[in-house]
């Protein structure tokens, strides 16, 4: 069957008997395919009648799918013939496990972080009722990117403009809040005739009474308000914003789903499709451990167990255990995590401390300005966040925390290059956004020792501070090298002269390496751990200039902004005669693809780093 | 009356009968002070009552009152023991227009940008029961505010956490929604025991039906529950999301709000208080035109009529024009602004263009998406927004616009120093932010003309631009200067040898003085207009390093990942030996006063500058 798949609208040749052999063949494909390359998995085999529909009534690439975050929009690439691209999914040169324009002409917006689908809908909405132009936009949405506050502007914006647009609510229940769960259970009930009915008599018979604040009663009221809410009120959040709600909807039933989106292309206005499904069906380990299935590396379909178990600590193990030991120690210490529990390694933090954890969603700007209030009221809280999606509270780290000098701690993993989820995870930007932000303290460690010492001094050290590390596995290499983190102080490793290669956080290797190939290819070489990125250690820099001619800086941050630039400044600004090589990422996106490879392409590894150093140091 | 309150807690010892005369007597006292220093009018004036009866309830500093955006602060600083500074409010030295924690220990938290208040204030919350404490907090929120998605973020993490929390709804109907004026109107009807008694009769006899969508009764379920919706959702919008609602409660009747206030601290759990209340309340000048006295200039008592009134154009108002006339040319044309249609000068535009034109409400995340998608969908978007406040928006502009290269255009106002505001609102940070992401083209105009030819390059310009200009009066120097604006092309004024100072946008006329003052001083200038500050004009700088030993940078925006540092960057890189001198802002937030004394203080100012040339220039 998935054989006659060969492209947009193929699916529609289909018969509908032969659907659901279909959706089965899909089922199958992903998990195989995944099993050998990697991916997300849960969160796809949820959507496959979901996606199917929508293929089914729409038109592609004419109408517009928008996929929230965008790591289910597996089915929707093999409807729309990718389905090859699959062996390669995630590797460089390969697909993308997110939507991607210049992948295909049917995925209308690129995504990868969460809660932006409503808004890139809504402007696809008023282009085309601007240009008088005739096409169907469906965004679809997660019930865990709706806790994030630009879904709700974008909602509320939809509402006003009271343009046509159906957003689909993907109601997994999986980072699911109660509101939006409660809705699912509470739904089905209102969606009668009569019960508006009686309901509207009831209403109208006392309109005129007014309350009084104050009154005796209301506490009685505010009861019998809380037991009726429960009844009335969850599906009414849409409706409240004017936006026709429907559903709930059974999300594995491809008939249903056809008609629900055939009655929504028709409605006036904006439409919300509150579509159930479940996160890892049909996949048995899946549907058990749907958080594990997430996204996940080889493993074996038999039995759902990995290819290769990991074998070392992760930097972010590293963090959890520290957080924990720490917390035992200090009880004004609090973590908060936006809705990244296991991905930050707060999950171990959480089982010890659960009344000093907090989850708030997927709401960085809320949970950097909770943080301050936290901070401003004597507590010590620890924000573990990925680096790209600190992106998103750049400015209630300059407005909140660090106008204040409020000691909030941010732990700020997935830094540097990811690898396989590409451009938009990236972490590849903090350095240069954390520099500008006066007061702000900037550190990244060379190896877990290191790590585990930074955490210990951020957590004391009473103002903004970030710790940026990176993804997978944590150097264990040269535990001798564990100098006390001092405020401001890089540290020597080796100290030669003529080229001193200065290296910031998880560089370490590389450059470590880098300096053995310049050693034996003959030149001197001192080695130093930057440790602090802001402030700079001028005296160390001071100390360098005098013994070398050339000062070579190594980070895995772009360019612009990052610890080279601020290095040369300070050279520049002091009149040194040392000169600076700045090797950083270029000014540009970096797709998906290992690691490694990505080190490769960008002039970060071993190689191409001796080679330039050599290179330069050659014309001095 | 006013005399009496030298200290928090005073105005307890007045008598209930001598509170409307001290109410009237802080109206007086704040129409007459902010006719002479300026300030914030209109959104004071309507809070006068509110803040005396949270003052009367409350035990200050003990408890925390935090305020969203904070420009409504002053009735608190005078009944906070502040009244003597309002003579030199938002000077140099003197009062902020904000609340400040350095300022007094009764203002629990620094504000300035919308939509904080909750996050921060149930952050203090969570602070005060971990350590076991007893205070109230109170966050007061605008309706306006609101609208902004991190306000939800933290409501929503409110009613999670179940802590006792009291949130005030300051609702002046000012930019105000429909659901939110909405709730004003009907939920006065709610607020009986026995529509509640009926009502849920109704309700649970028809528990056990459920609705099949596709029903061919949808429609009608529809309307009714769309007139339904109209009774009995708005307020329930706070209940829903788990928060007790109060009110409506009317928001210039002190005891009223005394009693509410006493039964809010008795609720267990997060409470909302719904407190109507009139901008500009009791000046008739201010309730007629609330916008025009929501931030003002110096004003003649007797008439409203400003001191000193507008002269020249401000580069805002050259926006607004050029942005209509392009318009008239280009139907794909579209404005943008978050809750700014004033300030950002598009009011004119939403006049001619109304169709054309989206305020999307406090929602700068928000705005950035759908103005990516509304390009995907073939529009040019024209985002007009301040600089510090797309500072909101950082994450947006990497992940959903320059990602894709898609030709958003960002007219970022007040940009650089803004003065009187202070810290928050300063604009100094945009040219480094700005300077990280890929694909972003960043351009800053020297005068009137520049600015008018730099929107009409950023219109036709098929990728992200940003032009940054500041607050006030432009420039209308030298109109001889107007060479065409040409992608990545500098532009060179006057041309001589030793020392090149290239400016940044509107230190064009600092600049001019500077190199005035140095060919006084007997020494060659060449004088070069950066114009684009990304990319950078690479062949200009070869070719000044071969003639001049110095290269001067002046921007308004601070050092690290500034122009500055992109100059000394690429000279270092291609080996140059000429020296650059950065004149920037320095690390640090800049406090509130005027432009000229703030340029003084930062060393931005032309003496400073001139003799830092000299005396550099000197040691080479």
């Amino acid at each position: 069957m998935l054989e006659r798949i060969q492209k947009a609208n193929d699916i529609k040749d289909l018969k509908p008997e032969e659907l659901s052999e279909l959706a089965q063949e899909i089922r199958k494909f992903l998990v195989e395919k995944i099993s050998k390359t990697g991916g997300h998995l849960a969160s796809n085999l949820g959507v496959v009648e979901l996606t199917m529909a929508m293929h089914l009534v729409f038109d592609l690439p004419k109408d517009k799918i928008i996929w929230d975050v965008g790591h289910q929009s597996y089915t929707h690439k093999i409807l729309t013939g990718r389905k090859d691209g699959f062996d390669d999914l995630r590797k460089y040169g390969g697909m993308s496990g997110f939507p991607k324009r210049k992948e295909s002409a049917c995925d209308a917006f690129d995504t990868g972080h969460s809660s932006t689908s409503i808004s890139a809908g809504l402007g696809y909405v008023c282009a085309r009722d601007l240009q008088r132009e005739d096409y169907s936009v469906i965004s679809v949405i997660g019930d865990g990117s709706l806790t994030g506050g630009m879904a709700y502007e974008a909602l509320n914006n939809a509402s006003t403009l009271k343009k046509n647009f159906i957003i689909v609510l993907n109601d997994n229940h999986m980072s699911i809040s109660e509101n939006v769960g409660g809705m699912s259970d509470y739904l089905a009930k209102l969606r009668t005739a009569d019960f508006y009915t009686d309901l509207k008599k009831g209403v109208t018979n006392v309109l005129h009474n007014v309350p009084v604040v104050g009154d005796p009663v209301i506490e009685r009221i505010r009861k019998i308000k809380s037991s009726l809410k429960q009844l009335i009120v969850p599906g009414m959040f849409f409706e409240d914003m004017g936006i026709t709600y429907l559903g709930p909807i059974q999300g594995h039933n491809i008939p249903t789903m056809v008609r629900a989106f055939k009655e929504a292309r028709k409605i006036e206005g904006p439409v919300l499709l509150h579509v159930i499904t479940k996160k890892g069906k049909g996949y048995g380990p899946a549907e058990e451990k749907p958080e594990k299935f997430h996204g996940i590396g080889p493993f074996r379909v038999e039995t759902g167990e990995p290819e290769n178990p990991k074998k070392k600590d992760t930097y972010t193990d590293v963090f959890c255990k520290v957080m924990c030991d720490e917390a035992a120690r200090n009880d004004k210490l609090v973590a908060i995590t936006a809705a990244m529990e296991d991905g930050t390694g707060l999950a171990g933090f959480r089982k010890k401390y659960p009344d000093r954890f907090f989850d708030v969603g997927i709401a960085e700007e809320h949970a950097v300005t909770f943080a301050a209030g936290l901070a401003a009221g004597g507590i010590k809280p620890v924000f573990a966040v990925y680096s790209s999606f600190l992106q998103r509270a750049y400015d209630q780290m300059i407005h909140d925390v660090a106008l204040q000098n409020l000691p909030v701690m941010f732990a700020v993993d997935r830094a540097g290059l990811v690898g396989n989820d590409g451009e938009t995870h990236q972490g590849i930007f903090d350095l240069s956004y954390l520099s500008t932000i006066p007061n702000m303290v900037v550190l990244s460690p060379k190896h877990k020792w290191e790590l585990a010492d930074m955490i210990r001094f951020g957590i004391a050290y009473d103002g903004p501070v970030a710790i940026r590390y990176p993804r997978g596995s944590a150097c264990d290499a040269c535990p001798e090298f564990r100098s006390p983190v001092v405020y401001g102080k890089s540290e020597m490793l080796y100290e030669e002269r003529e080229i001193a290669v200065i290296f910031v956080g998880h560089m370490f290797g590389e450059a470590l390496e880098v300096r053995k190939q310049l050693k034996e290819a003959g030149y001197h070489c001192s080695l130093v751990n930057a440790r602090f990125v802001k402030p700079l250690d001028t005296e160390m820099l001071d100390h360098l200039t005098e013994q070398h001619k050339l000062i070579v800086t190594i980070e895995e941050n772009v360019r612009s902004g990052g610890f080279g630039e601020h290095v040369t400044e300070y050279l520049m600004r002091t009149g040194s005669d040392a000169r600076v090589q700045i090797l950083a990422l270029p000014d540009e996106y970096i797709e998906h693809g290992n690691v490694e490879v990505l080190r490769k392409e960008t002039g970060l590894d071993v190689e191409t780093m001796t080679a330039k150093i050599r290179k330069l140091y050659e014309t001095l």
